[in-house]
């Protein structure tokens, strides 16, 4: 691979060079470990202002799964689990990260509300608050719901996992149905500026704070090396979050790592602008694709393109651009995902473009 | 902290400069993710050349507890545990990762063997052979021990958590032992570099892998930003690492962030020359200590170095230089650990014996 | 409760009076424990000859959850699943037994195959060979695979919690299409009598040995106290079994009660005489419900009944006549469950149609 | 076995008469499932009334190894361990059940206080206070206390499992030590009968009601065929105890199964009058040993008496008595153990001395 141009996946570059730069500057310096340093601190402190949240507590982890893993276990009672979309990132993808701690993941039809489709963009992957408000009713309605598992929280994604994004609407009346409830909200952020930067968005980082108890910022997969910020929007952190975590293999020893990459992002914007060049480019990628006559498989206002691509293209493609599998269309057809992310080049969509 | 020079530990520091400017020159560029791309090849086929292991399979984890959690569970059934020293890792300090997984820590004296330790420096922190063969025999010829534990591994450190290291003929032993009974021999070498570069050990990076049927390179606490290379040196990873792994929120994305870092390591020997830094620089220690008759906790022939300090003299070191405290000795006097590392400089000596 | 006559399951009584007589007549004899004893073994060899499978390998345990924990931890690996309709009682109504053992429930649709309906009976909660067979294809056709919870092991329960059967065709494919991928098939028999002895099966004990790798015949809700009978078809059993099931806390000290209530039932096919009792008195019921003009919710050839009420009528039931509410039907009307057992009488027919 | 009359344990015989025949006389009666009968609610109710703890929340559970896991689960966090003696049922003979729910087992010297061993006993199988209280001190003061393992919860044994008890005395400093901490302490009275009826204890079962958060009433040992009363003393139950149960495998569905045995237990007091039987056998076993100068390895004030016997004796024994060997005592000697029970008559002494 190494030189071939690649649309695979959003998490294949290394981080934004200021971050490489920050890194490299700090020569031999020596930093206490496990988060407990100034620059964790300071990153903290500018992240709780970006979301306009005062009252907030922030971590940082390393990667997507670890932090699912890990905070719907702070959340969850033993015999708890959490409520998701079956094409959740927890539902699908985690290799069973989730039950490996014990906890079982509680699957809602994917389909979202029917919301302005033309507006926002396509539903799917998304829970509907209607959905979700019918579940948690016939579950307490339900005579024998002490011999079944009982819902802890509720797991979102946004963007999710086919690039699609709530809106401020549904936002809310999820939130509204859990805090009725007192079930705690926690929403994945693994790709959240491409969410923020998405011009058909209402959904702001204080929404996204203020609507939910858990939420993270992606850094893996917007211009860090890795990292995702923890942010407990009412303070709600575990008393004992280090036992937890370490606990789960998740504390990383040179925590200011992660401290310096989020201090960095949350300079002068720059995890919002460099955001922002993956949507530009995916909406030129969208453009192109239009103008070739090429068919959409869902309509995703955020850095993941999902098209339906002839095979025999397809394998044309294979030698030259990476992109992703997604699922077989027909025997002719294939669906496959193309990312931008906050490096994507002009130059590299002409190059993809050249081979479609 | 941050300005403050330290010797609190050997992970104070970030990564090696020459691993930063490689991370930094591959400005752009895109790899595939989670361990599958060609640097990670590289990185895997240098360390088995360094072990002299050809059939050796190497893979990267970010750091020591989850290697540790993610290794053990590889290597037990759901009914067995982990035979280690009371005083090892696992057993102390790792918030109970092992027990999250499901299995139990089954501890043995941690006193070694009657070695020659005016040659080989202390045996606090080690088991010996013979106390790990009374364990099993007992364990065995107990007719209830179908209601206990079983032992399905044993885990050693090298250099142990008091920086003493094993001899060659003490590893053989306890190799031998569990070659007899065949359960799998596991060396945790958070601090690898650091034993093997000793002046005073016996015991290469390919006895160990002749020796041990696993075991891992820390990069971490050795000129790695962070990031373990595991080897499994008579090649028996699970068919399905990857599954696992992920399993643990252990799987990084870029994973080839790791390989970068080993292949750069395990070129041109910087692994053992920064190694030897380390060392160089805790023999010049332990000299100068002596030299103002500091009273040793105990000997030890690696970076980490115990001694017990007068308490008023210990306030004064608090303002100035970064140490560890590691117990109370007397009402009067505290054992702390001063630990050297692969950048630790003369400069940096000087500023701490000026406080000591 | 305690003298309402009650329909609402079969696990309301004690066990059949040979068994009591049997335990009383034992006095203050003395049995070695944990199923080590030879009333275990005669109870054993009988269940073996019974299921013609002289290789197979049986021991005892309590209950229907804790069986059905304990067994898929026995087949499972540490990152494997179990596929289950999502109807099955692992799925929906073991509190998430088989998640806090790490395991992922991997749900299929619960319409089975479309067998000759009028003659065997509904189909609901059934899995199909087919619906089994393509899941089995996508997953190992993903190329994402090594991301997601792999299916080790396959679960059927029969009768089903709907009261249904598998036909023997049905059985002998998902059989196959378990034994071609090498993923053992596990069928839950909590309520096997009930289904050995419908009018309506083709089903034979020894076909189940013969088509299984493990089943087990269910005593709790069949004439025993309490216990389950797991055959290991194929003596697949794990080397370890005893630790295994005493870290689940499922090992009897006295574990000779169970092989005593097994032996009994073993004994003179006193098992399908009382589960053909259940069976009777169903039919019976049937036709008593027909006459009456009540609507069944699903045609059941088992001993479990569910028929739609008027909401009226069940006010008035409910003050005379024990029943399971099964769910909402409309706004007027719900779905209940009348079971029969090894005990019930005529009487208590005549009971329970005096109020419906 | 069967015909040879054996001291191997306390655990070698079905239940007391009077269960039995209660539980026959019950004919076919029905009763509602999972405890919540009314047979269940009368035992509690009989047990609350023996504890003089009308607040106490009473539950039931099948067997030790079951009740220990389920409690110690409920009581911890999961980053807490359970504090025991080295030589408690938790830490050596439970096959990791406690480790398997994610639970480090946490271990104290096991030699108890200096008490007045000539007029209570031994104290081998006891912890101290001062030994617990040390412990919690360097715990919390330790600077890593987050890197290691939480100590969430105490379990005692009591008798022990070496048949020796706790006086009031230290019971109450225990209970003191758990309480300044607000950590709860948990007694395990599998044989509880057996120490509240020794002839050497000043502590009574109100007393325990007292002094200890929850603690169980041993029933499979002594009288019933199984089942262990769980007694929340201060009425900290769970909210949600039936799932947290369940998914431990650990719910009977025909719970009154444990309500019968216990209802009758707690009826003019046959628990007390029957474990005074056991005593009163151990008594006269052990003078009549002191006739024949046998050697006693520990001095039990309960039903479990160890002494040391020559191996060529040990091999008559063998042909004829069940007894448990213990440990090796040297190479001619061996310790071994034998238990009275509720039911022992002087006719079984007899027999087994005619042997020694």
């Amino acid at each position: 691979m190494g030189q071939k141009i690649s649309f695979s996946s959003d998490y294949t570059r290394n981080a934004h060079p200021a971050i490489l730069k920050r890194l490299t500057d700090m020569g031999f310096e020596q930093n206490v470990g496990y988060g407990t340093d100034p620059i964790c601190e300071s990153a903290a402190e500018k992240i709780k202002k970006a979301c306009e949240c005062p009252g907030a507590e922030v971590f940082f982890l390393i990667g997507g799964t670890q932090t699912n893993q890990t905070i719907i276990d702070m959340l969850l009672e033993s015999y708890e689990g959490v409520v998701a979309a079956g094409t959740g990132h927890i539902a699908a993808h985690e290799a069973g990260a989730i039950e490996f701690s014990g906890h079982k993941v509680l699957t809602l039809p994917n389909e979202g509300e029917e919301t302005d489709t033309e507006r926002y963009g396509s539903n799917i992957g998304k829970i509907s608050a209607k959905d979700l408000e019918a579940y948690l009713d016939t579950f307490f309605a339900d005579g024998n719901h002490e011999h079944m598992v009982f819902p802890g929280a509720v797991y979102i994604s946004h963007p999710t996992e086919y690039g699609t994004l709530y809106t401020k609407k549904e936002l809310s009346d999820i939130s509204e149905v859990c805090r009725q409830r007192q079930i705690p909200l926690f929403l994945d952020g693994a790709r959240l500026g491409y969410g923020l930067m998405s011009k058909r968005t209402d959904v702001t980082l204080s929404d996204i704070a203020q609507l939910t108890d858990v939420f993270y910022i992606g850094g893996t997969k917007v211009g860090a090396m890795f990292g995702e910020a923890v942010v407990f929007t009412k303070g709600g952190k575990p008393r004992h979050h280090v036992p937890i975590i370490k606990q789960h293999g998740a504390l990383l020893a040179k925590g200011w790592l992660l401290g310096v990459q989020f201090d960095t992002l949350f300079t002068d914007d720059l995890y919002f602008s460099i955001s922002k060049n993956a949507i530009d480019m995916a909406e030129e990628l969208k453009s192109r694709l239009k103008e070739k006559n090429y068919e959409f498989f869902l309509d995703s206002p955020t850095n993941q393109q999902f098209i339906i691509v002839d095979n025999d293209k397809l394998n044309e493609l294979d030698e030259n651009v990476g992109y992703s599998f997604w699922e077989k269309y027909d025997d002719n057809h294939t669906v496959i995902r193309l990312a931008t992310d906050w490096a994507t080049t002009k130059e590299e969509l002409d190059t993809l473009m050249n081979y479609l």
